[in-house]
């Protein structure tokens, strides 16, 4: 039934698959994406949400480099909000509420629109492997279906196991089926697998809480958008809801603790900490008899509400007795309980940079699968091992994104080098170069090498240069140009910022915490500048933060440079650690598995020590 | 987690499970919709079209009485088609082409706009019974939901297994899984079951298809709509494409016969004679060396085709094989192959004319589970269970449609006298009185029962009242009214009819079978009447209908009430059969078994013969 040799199959496609099927196409190789129920693609199989902190700069990276999350979450938003906009530019973070189900409808739409991209419905239950190269897999129905590279998303699915309370049943999420064969397979090949968990809340019937006790959530005023190209604009958005939990809501949750399989021992596997359970926070945060609940419209029309907060597993009757004792939920009424799922993953130390496995040649690994969470983390996985996929095939350079250019960089790097023993997901705090990786220039940063690849449309990259230059022409401005001493006072003396004596250049003024872009717009020659050369506010708001940030970015960019250093001394591939006598032992076993490819990559392993990595570096004549 | 009894538990989201939950909940019952899956309400399982011979008529029934599926086809309709114009008016049907996607999302929001209609996702595995009476229904998390009345409508889901060639597995639909355990306890409590079958085409990529070398099939110029309330408007449409195969085709697929489930026993239930599989027509018309396929889109946007008249559970590669023979699909890329499923349905000679179970008080069957197959015949029976589960609990007389009434009584009369061997479609012919059975009088004819009922709003009572009385003044206006014989003449002689002698009513020439209301229209005191009174379309074809047609009409309606008058011949509850020795064997055995309600009823039981019908006629008295 498939003549033709695939150069890329995707297996599975969620946020993860999408992502890579899209990238291999676009690139140029014939793909195909097998997924076990069409009409799922690109399904939210937890909340209606895109983006947040951290995530949201994923979400802008993967859009400035030519993938689609951004775009079909701008295309089916609901809701947008710009979150920590109080804080400094590094934590501002995009997060947009979606409409469930236009959200898959876009990214299936979306996909169908790609060139080189054919889709097959049916479960993928194994691999195809000649000798340590993978060469295509094998279909539920017995097909082979050959390829020269094959990148697995399995998500939730593979041998899934839903729990509530008591009860446990096999599935790859609510409803649907979960997914067999594969595990067993990898392990035969040698692979180490895990297994994790995570849950999600009880759906409700909207129609039955009343949101008159609750406090409305709306989205920004202006709303703002994640692609960097011209997406439709948010006119109308629907509010979210705030309530919270009660010391009683708590005890009546504790009452089912001991038929909870997160506390009895039915489920083994590690959760999110990040994103826990409901009585997960209750027992770790045993002082708190309050947390906070948001309530989150499932899209445009329905009525169905996701309980941000609520995540449980308890059995089905305590959920439903403490939910109703959450103000404004005195009436609720499910659509269906909460659960948790347990899951297979494969530690990613076995994987390479380019997320292809160390074991078997041409075999790439993105999303949950990798032991990650999250839509943002699975999507730029995807991205990445798609475009590595077909770079591999092409013979070309792998595409590598490191810790100070991307977060995508930061999450790969992480789980190859450390791997992860609880569902990994990001922060700011784990980018060491956060304020050089920020949401306002993820296409300054990245575009160009998208575009370098051929994955970033001429669009893209004609718009940020656009943008690079305005913003870049706007500093040299404030740079080059003198201010009027007297203007400038009045300006200082409103803000409470200390007068001048005599002129400067305005970047200096301009540079001071209290001087913002709109007090600079107060000079006459800054506001004629922006009229003259038609300035938007994206353009404002990237020269303010040039300007004001301009102390820390030189900062991390010089320590990025020192990194860049030792990133430039490699290890050869097959260095021979028990040489080193003086490793520790620890340090010389985690190199072995792991073998990093640079001293940089070596020194962010957890167990080598400082004075490991001098050892190295001595024994490397440096 | 249920602490309210419910009135009514429908099990199945399906078309039945829909319309039966609306109908139930419109009429003030306490109505709770279980289902498997929330996103899959009002999937349509098969092609994406409503309507057609028979079928068409049906979805104009069920909008006339206040049923859901009328104008969510035309919410989500991509094309709309008036079938058999050129046929007299009992043979029109309106079809519609629908985007698969909206039309789920269409009934899914209408459903959500339902008042007292609530919601959960889960597998319903088993009833309450106490006594011989239903109090609820047991799901797949051991929940015990409470309600005085069950509708079941779990479709081709019970114990679904789906066959491909020689490969079989569990689901009640592509990538669905099957539904388990109720069967099982039908069975238990009394009830007969059997197996059907029943087939799918492959879903293909539009990409891949040539269809400069098929045959457009666009949608009318002026298209209708199913709805009697006023529903969007085509404006755009979307066409299908024919095409045929070849005996070449039908040579591949035979090739594959050896390893059909058809052919080689592994299916042993039967499949709707009337949608055969391509390898059944093949079979049964070994002479046809060409079959016609119908290429139809999934929707607006999506590439996803849907291959009409290639139903089939060949081995896949097959299917494939043979498809690309087929002019067009030269380079056809599969999207999934087509398969056959298997699954559970009861006898509906079990069922009552309300479709309530006489096994068991207050438990209701319709759709699929009767052994009827389409989306039409599960509506409407969804309809009728929904409102009669209603009107039982309300202890009012139950909502019975007679066959000179509605084709939904002709099905329902049909299922529950007779039975079925074979998935029962609807046809035109398996109406008696279809010549008053009309798509263009379903409102008519059933609009005020659903308004008494408290089912069809005001709105389409005032909308009926008005097309009635406009029709009738202006037919009445045609009896009236006499013509000029020099003008009438000119127009009979240009349509090639006998020349009239002297003025007459112009009802007379009207009733000519070679004058149209278009030539009418040519006297000016008619075209004045139409303005005068603003009659639109629909009115002007009422009124031709109703006067072309009036013979035929009447001569119906004085069938339809010589059967009225054996329909009035009750047969007491619990007639004992036994008595009367000079029934024939067979006849006996089919009444103790049917128990039919009235001698019309025992008249239309196969093996119920005239002079049984004596019997019992002198045996009651008349
Ligand atoms: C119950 C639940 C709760 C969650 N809670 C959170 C949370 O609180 N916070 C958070 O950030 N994230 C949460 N997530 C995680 C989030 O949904 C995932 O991180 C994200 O969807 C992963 O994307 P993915 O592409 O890796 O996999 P998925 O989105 O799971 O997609 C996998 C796809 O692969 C297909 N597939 C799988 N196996 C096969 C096969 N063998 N053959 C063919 N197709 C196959 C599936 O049909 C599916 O389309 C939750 C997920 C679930 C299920
Ligand atoms: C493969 C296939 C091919 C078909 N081909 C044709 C054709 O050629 N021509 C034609 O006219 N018709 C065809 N049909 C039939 C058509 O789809 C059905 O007649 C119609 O959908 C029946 O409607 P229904 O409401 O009875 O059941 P369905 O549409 O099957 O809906 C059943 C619903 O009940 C739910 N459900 C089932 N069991 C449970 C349970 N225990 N608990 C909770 N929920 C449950 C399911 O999730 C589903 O939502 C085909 C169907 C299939 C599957």
């Amino acid at each position: 039934m498939f003549e033709k040799k695939y150069d890329v199959i995707v297996v599975g496609g969620g946020h993860a698959g999408a992502e890579a099927a899209a990238a291999a196409a676009n690139l140029g190789s014939r793909t195909l994406l097998v997924t076990m129920n069409l009409q799922t693609i690109g399904q939210m199989s937890c909340n209606p949400a895109m983006g947040g902190i951290a995530k949201g700069q994923i979400v802008r990276e993967i859009d400035a480099l030519g993938g689609y999350s951004g775009f079909v979450t701008d295309k089916s938003a609901i809701q947008f909000k710009m979150l920590n906009k109080s804080k400094g530019p590094a934590m501002w973070s995009p997060r947009a509420q979606n409409d469930r189900m236009r959200f898959a409808e876009e990214w299936r739409l979306a996909l169908e629109q790609t060139p080189n991209l054919d889709f097959y419905q049916e479960m993928a239950i194994g691999l195809l492997v000649k000798g340590n190269k993978v060469v295509g897999v094998r279909t539920s129905l017995g097909l082979e279906i050959e390829a020269d590279a094959v990148v697995l998303t399995n998500g939730t699915f593979l041998n899934g196991l839903i729990h509530i309370g008591e009860k446990q049943f096999g599935g790859g999420r609510a409803g649907e089926r979960a997914a067999t064969g594969i595990t067993e397979e990898l392990v035969d090949l040698g692979f180490d697998t895990g297994r994790m968990k995570t849950g999600t809340p009880p759906r409700v019937d909207g129609r039955s809480l009343d949101y008159d006790v609750m406090i409305p959530q709306p989205g920004d005023d202006i709303p703002e958008r994640f692609s960097y190209l011209e997406t439709p604009k948010l006119t109308l958005q629907r509010d979210c809801h705030m309530t919270r939990t009660s010391a009683e809501v708590h005890n009546l949750l504790r009452e089912g603790f001991d038929r909870s399989p997160m506390f009895n021992g039915r489920i083994k596997s590690i959760g999110p900490r990040y994103c826990p359970s409901i009585e997960d926070k209750i027992n770790r945060f045993a002082d708190k008899d309050s947390h906070q609940i948001f309530v989150e419209p499932e899209g445009w029309n329905t009525v169905e509400v996701y309980v941000n907060g609520f995540s449980t597993s308890l059995p089905e009757d305590v959920q439903y007795q403490a939910l109703k004792k959450v103000k404004g939920f005195e009436n609720v009424k499910f659509f269906r309980p909460g659960y948790a799922i347990e899951y297979d993953y494969f530690p990613p130390t076995q994987l390479k940079h380019t997320l292809e496995t160390k074991l078997v040649e041409n075999l790439f690994f993105a999303g949950q699968i990798n032991g990650t969470t999250g839509y943002e983390e699975a999507a730029s996985q995807g991205l990445m091992a798609g475009i590595n996929a077909h770079l591999k095939l092409k013979e070309e350079a792998p595409f590598i994104l490191k810790r100070d250019e991307a977060y995508i960089g930061v999450l790969i790097d992480d789980l190859i080098t450390k791997g992860t023993e609880e569902p990994y997901r990001m922060f700011t705090s784990r980018a060491e170069y956060r304020t050089l990786l920020r949401q306002d220039n993820a296409d300054l940063r990245l575009t160009p090498r998208g575009y370098e690849l051929g994955l970033a449309s001429e669009e893209r990259m004609r718009r940020m240069e656009d943008k690079h230059n305005k913003a870049k022409s706007f500093v040299d401005f404030f740079k080059k140009t003198s201010f009027d001493p007297v203007k400038v006072n009045t300006i200082l003396d409103n803000v409470g910022s200390a007068k001048v004596t005599q002129s400067d250049k305005m970047f200096k003024v301009f540079s001071r915490p209290k001087v913002k872009m709109e007090h600079m717009l107060e000079l006459e020659s800054v506001s004629n500048y922006v009229t003259e050369n038609q300035l938007d506010t994206e353009i404002l708001e990237q020269a303010e933060i040039q300007v004001k940030y301009s102390g820390y970015i030189e900062k991390e960019k010089n320590n990025a440079d020192k990194l860049h250093r030792l990133e430039n001394v490699k290890i050869p591939e097959n260095f021979d650690y028990s040489k080193l006598k003086s490793l520790s032992y620890e340090a010389r076993e985690k190199l072995e598995q792991i073998r990093p490819v640079t001293i940089s990559q070596a020194s962010r392993i957890s167990g080598v020590s400082p004075a490991d990595i001098s050892v190295l570096l001595v024994f490397l004549g440096r």
